[in-house]
């Protein structure tokens, strides 16, 4: 045991933080929306260690290496904690070599010892979200499906169209270059200048080019002439009538490539969102092909106001952190700096030669596309917030409260309670069943707990109703004159399928609020709907007139009751 | 880019590995069912960081802080990789002081720079799955829910009562010390040499009590008298009968609270696999009150056998490690060490002064357990190698393939393919659905990719067929004779509806028959058991002999049907 006493420094690492309570319920919700996806396409899982041989790390991130956390060196082999999850997936695939071909999704924690910027959206333990399709296929099918799963999971996500993928070719960028006239030793660094378009405006661009890297100006603006273009098939109808572009290789291979890629988005009905943008240029190196990356609608401004209304809704600011020294600060960092936007939500392109970089002669052309979940989180939780009704999210997922009251002698009926959740957990639903450890607790104090966390349905015991065999069950938050506002008494032998009947009632009219209103993530997490439609248990579910529920609400009841937003 | 030809060790750092395949499904069938009983009892989840400042996990694990990994000094705070997850539990516990109740659950790997002893069933990075309560509470009410919680799970994943959960007080052991005339100095140190008894005989414990820790002979003697005695109430009786033991205020102490836990236990109707186990002990000095560990019947041959039929069942050995260099051997290493048995699969207790070792004036008692999902793990594999059709498991989750096929001048149907995946991905019931990269691809390779991933369904387009506006869904390893056994033509605009109810009536079916034969996890991950009453779609799925099915399979189908087992 430590010494008494002993003084601790209470606080996570330096741009660290703990995940709790309704935060992690929407990290949660957002990464099953993004496995469900990954999974609809066929896709596996695999799990690779946190730390790698240092070796495995080296030479691949180029300047960014230093960024790196070592492990400290206590005998033994050198490790390093992984950088990104591409790295340590292409040396799975090195060493798997009866692996030819695979989807797999990842989704883990990656370690960066950058300056914790959370005004770039940086912390140094953040989450990626993983999805590559390795091996060697007919041109564009694996690329083109990568953009189908992006849509599917920003619509998944309940985003409803506000984002766009924005698409280029490394090849075609090459070409614009190589056309233009810069040198063949200039084209990376010309192409990391045009990647900062995003960012910066084009005579800040084209400065950097011409004076920090010598570039002549009349080839600048050459470039400045394309790299402005965006659009989709017009677009590319537009460059292959150039001839001049269509001379150059390079460009007429990735020209192609883009033709094949949005005949493959039509027939995936995925065209809606896509942008071929010809200023995109993506940092990294080892890109050799197709690249992507999604940004959201209003992207800058819509990040100060995210990150503000983020930090305002933030249950438990960690007292400790305070600016530049302590753990996370959303609302001091980020919001102080006017010109950081929330960037990119996702990211990717296609890599045909990093596996080689392992093992050179099991080569495996790759695509693939992380998903920035922290960024993806803030934006979410900034909607809910701006939406009254945010505070709907629950901590927790109990949907049975059981309690018992009673007048003078009340025992509290404590094995009853617990026998009565114990049937509840063993009911074939699987109903979340809870009950106040207090052998005689009051009863106001049980329905406080109940109704602290959301709980949708109590069970309420009383001593002469269970010598009876009976046992009320209570809905919470229906409105006055329900004719079940004060609860129905069912025999105890009913009560698992009354309480399920409830259950699953609940759930649906959650999904078809959720459907009619095109919400999905942020509506699923905001809370259950109250089931306002009379209860008619003659006719079942399909008779009640669900989807028309939430205009019927009563603003007396004792939960507020969300209602469902406009947009 | 890193030099082209650099040599890397391809491998995983010692006592870590890659989770892939057949072996990722398991597992996170098994974490699935875990979180499933968390939530069920009202749990919530907090995630801390992987790494935490040195100072706070130093001196809390005794001399097994030499194991704890720290990261490289790179300027700035020293951290170390979490040993456990309740030390990071306590800390996030003190520093939220509004926060003095909760239910939490955390499942996260820890890591320890132990020998990598596959034998003791130790890697460096392994998962934990804790679950605690914390808070002032009425005695025993959390103990108890944390036992019938324990039973819920090892039930869930299809154990069938095959364990045993030992239950002791540190109270009562502490009581029979001080009875028996334990020096209080010489008492930790005695309750470890108990510890050992699960691995040693008496004679060996007691000889390591006065011969190595200088106890007196009638001292271990009348120890040896208690610590071998087991039961349930009539244990406890026994034990309340004794007036010498009842003198002790320790001893009352603990054994008022196992009265109530076995009221309480009984009325969780949690009482089948508990044990109150005198020999009991556990080795951490900070637990405080009840303690429990989990052990599997036949325990320690178990072991053997089932690392044995592990091995023998993993599809990809590491080609890289050998004996004790590599990575990860469960062959060489464990079977190799007869006396080596797999030990408990989870364990926990009441620390009720933890928390107060980081911020003496909150202190908050604490009771919890931890599940090894390593060694669940291992024994969930080997009773499927165990089991002749346990290659059944299915690598991806994949429900339908699409396919195209035709005579001469066949195109490929490409673009036929992707809109109809689209339209099953668009599906309200989400269809998982994949189709060859290929644009011309021969029926017989897109059979076999579908067969290779034990899909159950495909969807077979023809260029007459789409003039039609037909396709056909084809069920995989019908028995010959079937009706459907060559599939059935649907119009388009059924397509959905029709592969729908197949997905539907497939896993209800395996729902059933899971049910009918106490599978779950086991059964769960077996494959898609395949319908064998004939279809009857005008008495819907209610008509079929669902639960009979097993028995008629055709021994003749193209995928092999899994029995169901006996046990």
């Amino acid at each position: 045991m430590a010494p008494k006493g002993q003084k601790f420094e209470l606080k996570t690492p330096k741009g660290t933080k703990d995940w709790e309570g309704k935060d992690m319920v929407i990290r949660d919700k957002i990464f099953s929306t993004i496995t469900d996806v990954f999974k609809r396409h066929g896709a596996v899982t695999i799990d690779t260690p946190v730390f790698e041989l240092k070796d495995i790390l080296s030479g691949k991130y180029g300047e960014d290496s230093k960024l790196i956390y070592d492990l400290a060196d206590q005998g033994g082999e050198i490790c390093s904690l992984r950088y990104d999850l591409t790295v340590p997936f292409a040396r799975w695939l090195a060493m798997n070599r009866d692996c030819q071909a695979i989807k797999r999704y990842h989704i883990a924690k990656v370690y960066r010892r950058d300056q914790p910027a959370m005004t770039k959206g940086r912390m140094r333990e953040f989450y990626q979200c993983d999805f590559d399709i390795a091996g060697v296929y007919d041109p564009m099918l694996p690329d083109a499906e990568i953009v189908r799963i992006t849509t599917e999971i920003f619509e998944g996500l309940g985003w409803n169209g506000r984002y766009t993928i924005k698409l280029n070719h490394r090849k075609i960028l090459d070409g614009i270059f190589e056309v233009c006239g810069v040198p063949s030793e200039k084209i990376r660094t010309i192409s990391s200048a045009v990647d900062k378009l995003d960012k910066s405006p084009w005579a800040e661009v084209r400065r950097e080019m011409t004076e920090d890297k010598g570039l002549a100006e009349e080839v600048a603006d050459k470039i400045g002439e394309y790299v402005v273009l965006k659009g989709q098939k017009d677009l590319l109808s537009k460059l292959q009538d150039d001839a001049t572009l269509m001379a150059n290789a390079s460009m007429k291979a990735g020209l192609a490539d883009m033709e094949l890629l949005f005949t493959y988005l039509k027939a995936f009905n995925a065209l809606e969102n896509v942008s071929f943008d010809l200023s995109l240029a993506r940092g990294l190196d080892y890109y050799t092909g197709m690249i992507f990356e999604v940004v959201t609608e209003g992207s800058a401004p819509l990040a100060s106001t995210s990150v503000a209304a983020a930090a305002a809704a933030t249950p438990k600011p960690s007292k400790k952190s305070s600016g530049k020294k302590g753990g996370v600060d959303f609302d001091e960092d980020r919001s102080s700096d006017p010109s950081v936007g929330v960037g990119s939500v996702a990211a990717g392109g296609r890599y045909d030669n990093l596996v080689g970089m392992f093992s050179g002669k099991n080569q495996i052309p790759c695509v693939g596309i992380s998903f920035g979940v922290d960024r993806i989180f803030s934006i979410t939780k900034a909607r809910m917030a701006a939406d009254k009704n945010a505070e709907q999210v629950r901590n927790n997922e109990t949907e049975v409260f059981v309690m018992a009251f009673g007048g003078k002698g009340f025992t509290g009926l404590l094995e009853e309670r617990l026998s009565i959740c114990t049937k509840l957990w063993e009911a074939g639903i699987k109903a979340r069943a809870e009950f106040l450890y207090k052998i005689k607790p009051k009863l106001g104090n049980q329905f406080n707990a109940a109704e602290k966390n959301g709980c949708p349905l109590c069970v309420v015991i009383g001593e002469d109703e269970m010598a009876q065999g009976k046992v009320k069950i209570k809905e919470m938050g229906l409105r006055d004159g329900h004719p079940e506002k004060e609860g129905v008494m069912v025999s105890l032998d009913d009560l698992v399928p009354e309480v399920r009947k409830r259950i699953l009632r609940k759930s649906n009219l959650e999904e078809l609020v959720q459907e009619a209103a095109g919400l999905k993530v942020v509506g699923g997490i905001r809370g259950e709907p109250e089931p306002v439609p009379e209860p008619q248990p003659t006719k079942g579910l399909e008779g009640a007139a669900l989807t028309e529920a939430p205009a019927e609400v009563s603003s007396t009841s004792q939960e507020a009751i969300p209602a469902v937003p406009a947009s």
